[in-house]
């Protein structure tokens, strides 16, 4: 027997199907090699493949910049998706046609490559916290500065690690593209936040992180400053849901305490899934709050406009994995609607055994 | 340089981005293996591994049920998603957590399989017009004994073909399933419609294909019945988007002539693709209204129960084709924002020339 969940973060319904675990798959998952081969852009030695690095963390002071000797390089995209400039001189060429059916923009952005070690082999999961720690803290003063920039309106920081993940190089590394427009489930959130506090005064990720440590077995594991959950409505089997307990609305509010402390957390969850299933493909997404508009702007999305939505009250922000160990289907793609066959309690169970 | 297109249907954005098709891929596309094997369940000889068969077409009339002797067999998936019940005598077991943060339902609701062909190597695009239109009647029909079903609110009929697509078994097949939920993406569209109708008085799809026929260069082709089109803002590259002229809200009111007719340019459109990506990993999805509540309910989604919607007037059934030829990362099933390489109009050329 199956049952139907409701996301209420975004409204989204799940059905959780245990007995379609066991139905045959002619076709296996893709696993990401860990040998190097010759020909990695990212490991150490062929620094000159990628475009000239923004940072390097590890390289000592007198080094000249691009050499080999680091533990972390941020680069520029080399084939981005939105690059940095001045929106006006760069209209999209498509405006003559009716805006109500061609709706367009210039693509300007941000798009950066965190190659986060020198490790081919390694991953998020084998990293340590320390090496989190490196990773997060220049994921966080990345988004500083990239949130700075005009005409960005959202900051997105992502991980595809293996080729189920959507990842087209198998070396270790996160990206953050920054937009100028606002994803639609961002908006999704914004909005249920909004309508939460809207009804009751509170935030909706504040109390759904008290229910949940109240029910307990959706809990993996929890610091005093974070709780990563299986969510009631995971989408993908073996999510993870990781919350800060302080009500921020972007990564960038978060101090070096807060950032060692969801090492603490994130560690234990990456550990747990590693036990399991070894060397996933995965993504994972940090969600914050849409940017503060400046100017006196609106935020550009009708949804949000016509609320009185507060960033700062109506978001809390938050880490998603996704390990990729099934295949979004027609169903999925086309829908919206998801199809679970691991209960996200039997997950939770199993990661807090293994994840120690 | 990119642009951000936005899809008048969905409100989401893509970000068309050329030059991301340059970039080096570590990982290829898995194919699917049109040798059956001796252990393909849905190949003749082989009825018994599958439910009983509900219905089947091109065997005799006195043969006995179950047969080898088949052109098309329509079974109860042996691995449910939701089964048909009693919606009051099956209610939710997580009924006892508060509703705020832990919705959920039980899972009643239908899913057939529909393997169209006992060719194990076949598939959508071989299958030749005659061949589509006993499969589209069929579908056409099983939706419309699904859509009298107690407690289904959405039929979904779709293709998972090969493994990129997300499916598990190589014979080719499609699925229909009934929710008892509303999926998101339809919810999204029905409010569009809605939101436009009140503005303009008109239809949104009929008036978006009016202006795709007039700018031309996104039709792939068209008759006097149907429109096959590369979407403005095509989420997943080649991606197609195919529109009755004729208004009308579900699948189920088209007549024999209609699918004849769909059958013309959906049989071109796939021919465009086979002959440009041979057998690709595709999913194709038939999008049709929410079903009309019974009983003076209301549709059960705040949005649509908060409009003045009316599914006759707000909504346009289309089809939607996914080739699979890349995969969705982070950014994708994180943000809901894509990126995509290949340019629709490009997309179209190419398929104009391919497809006939």
């Amino acid at each position: 027997m199956s049952t139907l969940r409701q996301d209420p973060l975004t409204g989204r319904w799940v059905i959780m199907a245990a007995s379609r675990g066991d139905r045959p798959n002619e076709f296996r998952l893709m696993q990401r090699d860990p040998d190097p081969g010759t020909h990695c852009p990212f490991c150490p030695g062929h620094e000159s493949s990628t475009t000239p690095e923004i940072l390097a963390i590890g390289r000592s002071s007198d080094a000249p910049a691009n050499g080999t000797d680091w533990r972390m390089r941020v680069v520029p995209n080399r084939y981005p998706a939105l690059r940095p400039g001045n929106e006006s001189s760069s209209d999209a060429p498509e405006s003559e046609l009716p805006p109500e059916f061609f709706p367009s923009r210039s693509g300007v952005g941000s798009h950066e490559v965190i190659i986060y070690t020198p490790d081919h082999a390694a991953g998020l999961a084998s990293l340590g916290e320390s090496g989190l720690l490196e990773l997060l803290k220049v994921l966080r003063d990345r988004s500083e500065v990239l949130s700075r920039r005009p005409g960005h309106k959202y900051i997105s920081p992502f991980c595809n690690h293996g080729p189920e993940a959507g990842a087209t190089l198998a070396h270790p590394h996160m990206q953050i593209i920054g937009t100028p427009e606002l994803p639609s489930y961002v908006v999704d959130k914004a909005v249920r936040f909004a309508d939460y506090r809207a009804r009751t005064g509170g935030c909706l990720l504040c109390d759904l992180v008290a229910a949940e440590e109240k029910a307990g077995d959706r809990v993996i594991c929890s610091n005093d400053r974070w709780t990563s959950l299986a969510p009631w409505a995971s989408r993908f089997p073996w999510e993870m849901l990781l919350v800060p307990s302080g009500h921020r609305a972007y990564l960038t509010e978060a101090d070096d305490d807060d950032l060692a402390s969801l090492c603490e957390v994130l560690s234990f969850s990456l550990r747990g899934l590693a036990s399991i299933h070894g060397d996933p493909s995965l993504n994972l997404v940090i969600h914050s709050a849409p940017l503060i508009p400046t100017n006196g702007e609106v935020f550009g999305d009708k949804r949000l406009d016509d609320l009185a939505y507060s960033p700062n009250k109506d978001f809390h922000w938050h880490l998603e994995i996704m390990p990729r160990l099934s295949r979004q289907a027609g169903f999925e793609v086309g829908t919206g609607f998801t199809i679970n066959s691991v209960i996200p309690e039997e997950a939770a169970r199993r990661l807090r055994e293994e994840g120690s």
